[in-house]
């Protein structure tokens, strides 16, 4: 009998349970742990291509690629709930690239050993679908993330990335420097700056040291495209 | 018994075949069909975003997006045997984009039809899953093209571009134009042919009306990264 806070864990987040024998389920939950990782903490990087399949428990993580250089484009984030199959990309022989993924917030994820997963996939059908399925919506948003900035303009993209922030946090001010807000939005910090201060001239937002303030959501719901 | 050239085509590009049954090899022979494009024609826009699965048999396509001001990104291109997914979105749950087909040469598709291919893919876990792979494929197709984009240097890119093109077309010499160079790129025109004629002044390229000849190929490796 499976400890029954993993079965429910599992039943709710992997739509392959189901179609587990029983040797299969224990060897999935014999091979899950509970792993934390502080804000900030690098949870997998290219050097690691293989860190296992993470499933957010608490959190957040996001996910993004790097240049030669150093420059840094956000893809997506995962929140609690969301499964990554991108950190166990040997997993999927038709992933061909790899990322980078950081603890946004302390995060509790439950991470699935690669080499059982490899396993389970290898030989039941419905885990390597569900495999293929996580990465299919993960290509989903970058094509979301790809559009933002290749096609839209900076104050539109700022505008969206502020009422995504107030809509999460449930507040009406955000604690984020003008260098993290670029670190998202793949822009960069003198760019992010100088449209901050527009949006202040124009009433939309006051800022403050490590701080923003929406004071006229409507105009930017409006820059937003959204009305 | 299903026509020979039908099930070879079938066996050798679609991996599921061996798992279908009698009954829907035959369902999903009955609704394919062979259909040409002109060079220049287009196959696929997000307005139908249901044409089927294609299977190129010869030719060339292009996949790309298109911004709401008609700026254009190539995302990735699919020769002779390659399987195009993103043509029948509406099959994949975990699809939430559109793209935009055209047929970059004459080309020959076999072209699957959505609700047949889908009917499969709801009762056979393997078509599906086959659909998924697809789908992760272009994905990382399409990181490819990103990072392109998003990180490497337009003399770097076009260099890579043309080594491709030199190669792809077995020849030294180039039909064409610095717009069509341009879309493939998603750059703009100007940008390159300011580029290639920087590259001529080089010795690299030598240009002519609707052209491009390599002439020192080397330097042209070493600009793309590649020596």
């Amino acid at each position: 009998v499976l400890p029954k806070e993993y079965s429910d864990l599992f039943i709710k987040n992997f739509s392959f349970w189901e179609h587990l024998s029983h040797d299969e389920k224990t060897l999935l939950v014999e091979n899950a742990k509970n792993v934390r990782f502080q804000k900030g903490a690098g949870v997998h990087n290219e050097n690691n291509d293989c860190s296992g399949i993470l499933l957010v428990k608490s959190g957040q993580l996001r996910t993004y690629m790097l240049s030669d250089d150093g420059r840094d484009i956000t893809l997506y984030r995962m929140f609690s709930g969301d499964v990554c199959i991108m950190s166990a990309a040997c997993v999927l022989e038709e992933v061909t690239f790899d990322v980078f993924i950081d603890a946004v917030e302390d995060t509790e994820l439950l991470i699935i050993a690669t080499a059982a997963f490899n396993r389970l996939a290898e030989n039941n059908i419905y885990v390597k679908c569900f495999a293929y399925e996580q990465a299919t919506a993960r290509f989903s948003d970058v094509m979301w993330a790809m559009q933002q900035i290749l096609f839209m303009s900076v104050d539109q993209r700022l505008a969206i990335f502020l009422i995504d922030e107030f809509s999460k946090e449930k507040s009406d001010k955000l604690r984020i420097t003008h260098e993290q807000i670029a670190r998202y939005m793949g822009s960069a910090r003198e760019v992010v700056s100088r449209m901050l201060k527009y949006f202040e001239q124009d009433g939309i937002v006051r800022l403050s040291r490590g701080g923003v303030e929406v004071t006229d959501k409507e105009k930017l719901r409006k820059l937003a495209g959204m009305v």
